[in-house]
């Protein structure tokens, strides 16, 4: 199974006006994450569910990697929310739906987080030393069998810049 | 600084006839290794200096890349040999060298050696989980003051066939 991290693109500032939950992506922000989408989809990616955050910018996100065509299926996952923990989400989401090896998933969601999960899914720790930009992705392959946390492989790490 | 860390393309099997330090590229090898130099040129990358292993797959990788014009520079390193030790290769080649703070290196070597490399500079251990394709790369920044080991961060890893 495949997994494929990506940060929602670039979003407005917070303010007093509206929530961090609220802030939408800026044009530049949803031009960008357009192209890169367009790119992905060039590149023959194409995921089986895409699974987002419920913040608006992240939302935002998936939605235009929908409109490409880069996948049919879209549903909203707490986990990926803001302090999602990865140990939680394998166990009460990822696990129960019993997906096929050949299952590629897309998770769209936020910094520090999806850059943790990913160090937990390769090393079993929290580790820094990932940069992961604002679009950006981060591409894992899953074990096929026995625990997914440290045993996992990372076989993609792209900034948005060599996407466009 | 920047390490661009780039595995060898596809070469020649092993043999009685040759040893493991003449094995060449084959052609197909050497196609994709041209066309991913393009790509990388393409996209804006240019080299101070390639270091080079000195075997010959890996030092024919380096000549298409200075070829395709992504760097005038290029020299053997033993270190990017088989075994070779990242310790001794800061101590004893890059921190002699007193490189600006602006420095692009690309290095050209093998396998488990440049993912190990990565891991010990991201994290100090060499630890499984990055998987660098024959012809990928892996783009390190190193930071400005202190140790590189445990310390640098990693901004790219690429599978050959997204750059093609």
């Amino acid at each position: 199974m495949e997994l494929y991290l990506i940060r929602h693109g670039i979003a407005e500032s917070g303010g007093s006006q509206i929530t961090d939950e609220e802030r939408s992506l800026t044009k530049e922000g949803r031009q960008k994450t357009e192209k890169i989408a367009q790119r992905l989809k060039t590149l023959g990616l194409h995921f089986d569910l895409i699974a987002t955050s419920p913040l608006v910018r992240a939302r935002q996100t998936a939605e235009i990697l929908i409109a490409t065509g880069l996948s049919s299926q879209m549903e909203e996952c707490t986990h990926l929310g803001f302090d999602g923990d990865i140990r939680s989400w394998v166990a009460d989401w990822l696990e129960p739906r019993n997906y096929s090896s050949q299952t590629q998933l897309a998770l769209v969601g936020h910094e520090p987080c999806l850059s943790e999960w990913a160090s937990i899914l390769l090393w079993g720790d929290a580790k820094q030393g990932l940069v992961l930009k604002k679009a950006g992705m981060i591409g894992i392959k899953l074990p096929e069998k026995g625990s997914y946390l440290g045993r996992s492989q990372m076989f993609w790490l792209t900034p948005p810049k060599y996407l466009l």
